[in-house]
């Protein structure tokens, strides 16, 4: 399956990555080695020495450098070989990849495109778990399928219907009318009000308000996800639009998920949710986080068996249905920037 | 390998299936889902939706109809979409394969082939456990192995003095002589006559007695067996053919087995056995269990092993000998069964 | 991987050899069956019967002869078939492939090229474990890697200063200079002076000495190492040449290790080590033994790590270092022998 190369993906949580202590990931099935240096600089490689393919996340941070614990190569942050124990000189082209990498919002985000393209402003505006507005839980999921699978799932919310009716205790709107969505420049926007409700298990209140739900879905799998309860009639003053949160009475929570295509058809889920300050404590978050992972235990079950009916079909196809919009305008957004890469590449080969 | 599709292969135990409880086995690579409605009716589909892949056997049984619980479609036992969430036209070609399934003789027979030729007289006489003569206790096994390499494996039963020395405590005979192989319609009959013996562990006499055995090994891979120890004589006296079984002293028996070939190199092995009610009891029924136990997986290490020896094997060759002739006239009938379905569809595609 | 195949290859230990109990290993991808019979003799034929492929080593000694359990056919320890059950007319070509197997040095060494080559001069001088100079303990070890990669690291003892500060205690000089190599015409001669050193854990001394260490790596994969303490001086007296071990003061051990390549990615590794009788006791061979159990776990972790990041590498290429001389020539003579085969492979079959 097609995934975008010029993006930053998550690689891990930052705050789990420990001085000198070398960390690997595979992503889009590239072996990663990630290091924190005791100058706290994060760097990382491709995880593959230049002599005999050892992994260099078996090695031994010396400052700035990384040793290859094999025979003993030493290489510097860009990739560079800069010492072959008992060698005095060391071929040009003793080197590896090197990714850009960046902790931002308690997610480590490696850079799989061009180094020179790697661009700050395109990381996504995830909320940290140190964000002083809100009380965040976290946890990571390993799935035995396709990152784009989770991505299909995470941009079709009708199946909280159906796969979600006892986590989420989510009643029929999400499968009898299609959200409000909208294309972004580097993904998608999806926006549900429901009228006069008592609101799903995450969010029930005594009486009946409106509801509002939302959340960006960018490249290359990032979902940013927010929404609160509002008196009645909120939806309809604002026009199905977005409200002004300082009038929500309860329920404001912000979630931050991220999928990365690891090896093969394998894919690591991250996720962080919790309530804002004005609307929770530490009680609501874990009263969340029991929910959250009981519904992505649902999904896993749901999306890896799908992966393994999808393996089992000679020639697989879908048949999108009017829920799809998000899934096909995203999907399509994937295609034409890896068409883009694709084409530029060969060009600059030229 | 090759199989034979328009067959009915079991696809498990028709008292095991539990109302609106969908329940998933892969025939021939294909995966099936089989559910029982309040009504008692018996449906199977394709398990597969056409949405996005997801098993149907992880869905929802509602009145006679079964919904996929990851976006929420509804279908109908035939196979046809009859409900889309949130989407009132339904495209026609939104539906799934629809497999004829027959509940008979206490097992779930499905179609695999053409439904339009689903001829009920082909499913198998095997005895059901709710049979009145019968005392039937019965089992099941999963098989790292191809199903034909059991099929070969039941139709030649110089095995038994090799592999079941200890469970059947079989003697010689069975690999010294050749038995009588008959060809049937759809399959073929092993007979054999055991003069003058003691029997083996299932049904040892005091004093010499002539025993008789008999099966039919029918397509796609069932089999049948009876027999009994009779008076000295017996066999001379029918001239080795078919005695009256009225005449049995005792060891009168049945067993019922089929094997059907799952996904891949897998295969799912169903049986049952005891002893008529004139000659045995439930006390016998559990004995005759325990020696089936023992046989059971005594075949299931050689026939695993085997397996891993053919895929270890460039270009595996048998070299059949005197004992195969019922392994080769049913191979052979298998061939041309399936050459000629494959005519058959060539001719029905111009 | 290209492997010589007109070699002894170690199957196993001669002692764990129960009389007349077949025993399975695969070599080089050939599944082959060897056992012992009562008359002391050892036999080793393919592990694949000719009749439906079932394994004989799942079969019963008779004599000299094995039984196919499946359905009864005999071999001889030739590979011929000596009865086939029920039937008089054996075909000339039921027969399986002969491998010569000889037990010496404690090790069953069986020739995986044509047989009429098999030369018991070519087996490696190992040390078995009843030599009366020695005290020795011995262990094998599965590893999910090709046999090559075991060969390579043991080639190249510039590993040690990395891959087992901890265990052996290795000091730096093992990386920062090269060793002398040897070319041998089965392999290669690795030896190492370390002047004025107190040693590595195996044989520390209280004060400095001079310490001698060697191997020979012959074909098809075998270490076989010795070495010692000795005065200082002892080196530069000898011209850094072999000394005289009975001027060793300490630490004169022997180790004989084996790399056998089974099916596929994987290998087994054979290791015996203990000391001298005159530098050591039983003590001193349990202490060797728990040191080499522990370096032995560290190279498994590098090289399985390293076949892995190998599998997941388009094309895989390796950059040699000066410490590469030894894995250099011994590859090359692999080759040059491989090469060497299948030239005379092809003029046979004109």
């Amino acid at each position: 399956m097609t995934y975008v190369r010029n993006a930053w993906y998550v690689a891990g949580w930052a705050q789990e990555l420990k001085a000198d202590t070398p960390f690997a990931i595979t992503i889009l099935g590239e072996r990663i080695v990630i290091w924190r240096t005791a100058s706290g600089a994060i760097h990382a490689l491709e995880d593959r020495c230049v002599h005999r393919l050892a992994p260099l996340s078996l090695g031994r941070c010396e400052g700035e450098r990384l040793r290859c614990m094999y025979h003993g190569l030493l290489f510097d942050p860009d990739g560079r070989v800069v010492e072959m124990p008992g060698q005095d000189r060391i071929p040009p082209q003793a080197r590896v990849r090197h990714y850009p990498v960046i902790a931002r919002h308690s997610w480590l985000w490696v850079w799989m495109g061009d180094p020179a393209r790697a661009d700050e402003s395109l990381i996504p505006p995830a909320v940290g778990l140190d964000h002083p507005d809100y009380i965040l839980g976290h946890g990571q999921l390993d799935y035995a399928a396709e990152a784009r699978l989770i991505n299909d799932n995470l941009l079709d919310f009708s199946h909280l219907t159906f796969v979600h009716a006892n986590s989420f205790g989510a009643g029929p709107q999400f499968a009898e009318t299609p959200a409000r969505i909208t294309p972004l420049d580097r993904g998608i926007r999806y926006e549900r009000w429901t009228e006069n409700s008592i609101g799903t298990a995450s969010r029930r209140s005594p009486e009946p308000m409106d509801s509002f739900m939302t959340y960006d879905f960018l490249i290359p799998g990032v979902l940013l996800m927010t929404g609160g309860v509002f008196p009645l009639g909120t939806a309809r003053e604002c026009d199905f639009g977005t409200p002004d949160y300082d009038r929500a009475v309860s329920g404001v929570t912000f979630t931050s998920q991220a999928v990365t295509p690891m090896a093969g058809k394998t894919a690591r889920y991250f996720f962080s949710w919790g309530p804002h300050r004005s609307h929770g404590d530490a009680a609501l978050r874990d009263m969340l986080m029991g929910i959250a992972g009981q519904a992505f235990d649902e999904d896993k079950v749901m999306i890896e068996a799908q992966q393994q009916v999808i393996d089992m079909t000679p020639d697989p196809q879908v048949m999108p249905t009017v829920h799809d919009r998000g899934v096909t305008l995203f999907n399509r957004l994937v295609e034409k920037l890896a068409r883009e890469e694709r084409t530029e590449m060969l060009a600059a080969a030229e």
